[in-house]
């Protein structure tokens, strides 16, 4: 069930019968010469959109610009700083607290997010700690690579060449869900360098092309499929296992 | 063309030929009994996506969470508050016009966003205008039911019962584009009341359904189609005509 | 009754009879080769003024400056950031509204406050929104030209060269309050050029003298007269009027 | 010459022969059982303008409303917090500094202002010593009590119960203002009690009827007189030895 | 007792017998040819912890970090912008406050950090003030040279060259404290200049090796000693006067 | 070389033969029965000052309050927002960066400052993207426990019962340093339970003595000396290595 294809109604109705929402979170980034510049919040809303296919969850809209500031260098890029950052997520979290959602896990589709995400989850929480209050709600963060048994999926997939941006697993679960847009190149080197991430010209310096330690070359539309049914399966019992989880006493 | 569907080096070949781009902007909100929560910002996502079928034009992702905080007491609604609008909107801007983007036209879904958008654009200016250089950029709201003859077209269709909230013009836009999506209800009253917008409280007070002087129920699929096609030829011809416009001798 | 010149004392008397109160809100800003710095916030204060006289009214001190970004390439503007605007006004609203003010009308004589003065307004609202409890007050923006009848008879007054900034309204109600500052300059042209607001440089180049569409050479101390008594009785029925209006059931 | 009463061609011609300005600040607050709630901020203005009779000096508007949250318990006090009226004295000072002022005096009316107003000089001077950059201006804080002389006259006349708010220099000061306003009251007992400012509800307990340590009935329209005349002179002579304060080498 | 040796419980040990906590704060400058980068958090910490040698008063950390953007353009200076400093003090206050402490004094042993704290109390005050509710804490601000009888003190062992900035008083301390850490240097002139404080380069440019008004040259381990038991004597006595006041009836 | 207690000429030295510098960063919390409240930021202190006996390092002072929103049900518990915390650690960087430091690593030592600290460290550099050009300096991130080897020194000395908070390690660390401040007590569990974190209430009812996952009654003062002087030893030469790396060409 999609948020935003529902009726204020519908949505009023399952609350009646689960708490639990799901927020596919990303960002709009370079992704090397052939990745899609959605590639980052694309991902999560694929992987959430097939859980959805064979259990009751209940999938947000896309949270789909995030902390890339390291990719400004790269046309296309659009990031919000961190402290941006943490100020929506945590508009997007107070509205869906105040409809009754008590456990919002975000899955996310990029690194680069993950402590500003952190972050923004501290900012919330400590509104509750100082007004000693509880928070009346949880969030959890999960990469879609780090969901049950799929970082094991990638390394066997791509026991070389896997790196960490512009990845070919990544690669194929959008080359997976959008045929019509697989663009080729060729990569030189096929393995690109890896190093530190710090502003936008540096890593343009470090990383000309784009990609970091990756090799997007590896990916098929077939890995893609095996990725995404796999996350998908996985979160559906992240979710579930987060719907059923108790308060302390 | 997708922005988010290419790749950095597609988006720096566009940018060769254009600096123009148009952004998607709107809101996730109750529409009333039968309107998706995502009506807002479906309805500017469509109609550029149909602008785009005959017309060389770059589109950015969608800004799909918008100023909404009226609408917080239906369940489902997401707003930021004003000051986080803006300021995501200003990441977003200073991303596009690193690139070298010149024209941004937001093309917009929700009444409610207009404030914030303009506030959004002079603080951007205002950047410039403290520091005594040029902005570099132009900034253009055009909300989708002003569009050349749009308006026109939305008082033939209904002449009674568009009112301003849950509107059948927006209604039918989503069924033309979602026709599975489409849902019913007795309206009761079939126009809704009317009157001033205040906080989320006082606006279910006083339209208990979440309509604003609408009849929803006055929506065509055929309808939508109509608005669809000419909302994006006037697209097209408004993103033309910005594009062509020359800064102050 | 003006706050400024009342005891504590005096107000909390008069919040026994009323709990509206009306703040005259504008801007410095250039107003071409003729017009006051103070135009903006000086008419409202004037309209203010003058329907004091014959209605109970009370009127907050004058708050003036307001959102100018444009005009600073002007010597002797000054300007407020939207954000530092929206952050103020949200302090003044909250002031009043401690005291028990539950009409609050901005009185508002610049055309370029409008977006930041009604983002303001869905900040505050926005804080009762989040936390799901009634803001307790009701917020209107009227500006002067929009009190009824006001626009008729300036369009009457001035069939061609009023414009949009720098008018020969508020030049003539400037003049008829403070004739011993009235100021003439040769214009040309007669009526000035149109054309889009943006940074400070491009305004500045768009609008060598300041004005935008305006002959402020049309402007009359007699015309100032008439639209200040109409604007004052306006503004003292739209008082009457907000005052007397109930929240919903 | 009052900055409002001019228009933009005259401050640039101002800005030929002096870069100096004096901006009037204060704060819109309860003054006890007879004090105007504009006391702080008419006061520098009263004074500013009486200073103009006789010098080539130029005054901003005046920025009426300051740091007056101990007062908010007493009907009519409007307060800023001090982060929102450092933002704010910010923007007026990047204003003015673009202008080309490079001396900016604020004469201020009201104790509980001086820490954010000094606040607000470092913080805008930190944007130029963090950039390596001469800040362009200088900044002076003047309160109109410790103007030149001004003190001594104001124990002479009040040896004593002049207390530190709602003292009887400033109420004589509004009284030779306004004759019209004077307002007077039993005050019980004649000199109110002293303590320490602290939040909004421990201030009216300690202090019930508003004044601090004062005697307002010592204030008369002669005394009123005097302090202004001294002020005045005193305020063009510093305002002068600002102007020719040299930059160091 | 120091905080951050204890135990949480120990903590709340000590709130049954006394709510009150001292927090040295200060800067980390440039003192001058010799003075310690570290000497205005230094000088309050040793004069608390010399304090607590006789008397059962609890130091939270010390606070080192304050507001010396006049110092930037010297090497080692660190300064927070007064709305970072503003900020940083308003949580760690809110953070006492949740545990109980009604008294929070802050020593302090820097003067450019007066107007920062005091605005950071207000902005304190003002959350309870707007919400019309008792702040349930009461804050106070102790420079150590103002600790009773300590002025007098360095007037007498400084007659001449103390100035503010760089003063031999606490060079003193620092020596008496950290022999071995004692620098020296040909102070040229002896006597430092004076003149008004604004942004760093001009801060530089006017005090060249950093001194303001001091001769450093002045300070002895001695002097620094008799410094310190005075200034821990009237804290010890300050701090138990703080605590034994009662909010108004 | 500890910068608080060298001179500006000194660091102006320093900064001849190094642009590094480490800023030991921490937290002050509970750490259950026995541990310190400035434990988090007594270890990297510690650390570092051991670090530095035998290598030419330069230590800031220690930024000794992080962020500790959870810990905050617990008595002496400090913390900031994690947006506080983000501006501080902006400041403290813009201020080294001024005098030329180009590697600053902060040596932590609370892991819930991770995630803020990093995205101070992006809200930086996004400085530098937005505005296209090179930040001119390196931030790095050292979690003591990370350093080389350290992690497996601490799994060799605490097979069992090391666990997430008030671990043995870095009780024994404190105890190493302190032996005069070692606390005991009956541990009962003797291993603390698990589970995740978020806001304050929900950690005290979690677990309820503060500790998570540990015993630190397994702490000793020699496996402290063990692990500081190991810490130490990789300190230095990460600091080294940094210090070398060179920019990307």
């Amino acid at each position: 069930m999609q948020l935003h294809m529902s009726t204020w109604a519908e949505i009023e109705s399952f609350l009646q019968r689960s708490r639990t929402i799901v927020v596919p979170i990303g960002s709009n980034e370079q992704h090397g010469p052939t990745g899609l510049l959605g590639t980052d919040w694309l991902c999560p809303e694929i992987i959430a959109r097939e859980a959805e296919k064979s259990a009751d969850i209940l999938i947000a809209p896309t949270f789909n610009i995030g902390m890339a500031q390291h990719h400004l260098a790269f046309a296309g890029t659009i990031s919000l700083r961190p402290s941006t950052f943490i100020a929506a997520i945590g508009d997007w979290v107070r509205s869906l607290a105040l409809h009754g959602f008590e456990k919002i896990l975000f899955l996310n589709g990029h690194g680069g997010n993950v402590a500003s995400i952190e972050a923004a989850f501290s900012e919330l929480y400590a509104e509750a700690s100082f007004a000693r209050r509880p928070a009346g709600f949880a969030l959890k963060l999960a990469n879609w690579w780090d969901l049950e048994g799929v970082g094991e999926l990638a390394r066997d997939q791509f026991p070389t060449g896997h790196g960490a941006h512009a990845t070919p697993s990544e690669i194929a679960i959008t080359q997976w869900a959008f045929p019509e847009s697989v663009k080729t190149a060729d990569y030189a080197p096929p393995i690109a360098p890896s190093g530190p991430i710090r502003d936008a010209l540096d890593f343009r310096a470090r990383f000309p092309d784009g990609r970091l330690g990756s090799n997007p070359g590896l990916a098929t539309r077939e890995r893609g499929r095996a990725l995404v049914e796999l996350a998908a399966q996985s979160l559906a019992r992240e979710l579930a296992a987060f719907s059923q989880e108790q308060p302390p006493a």
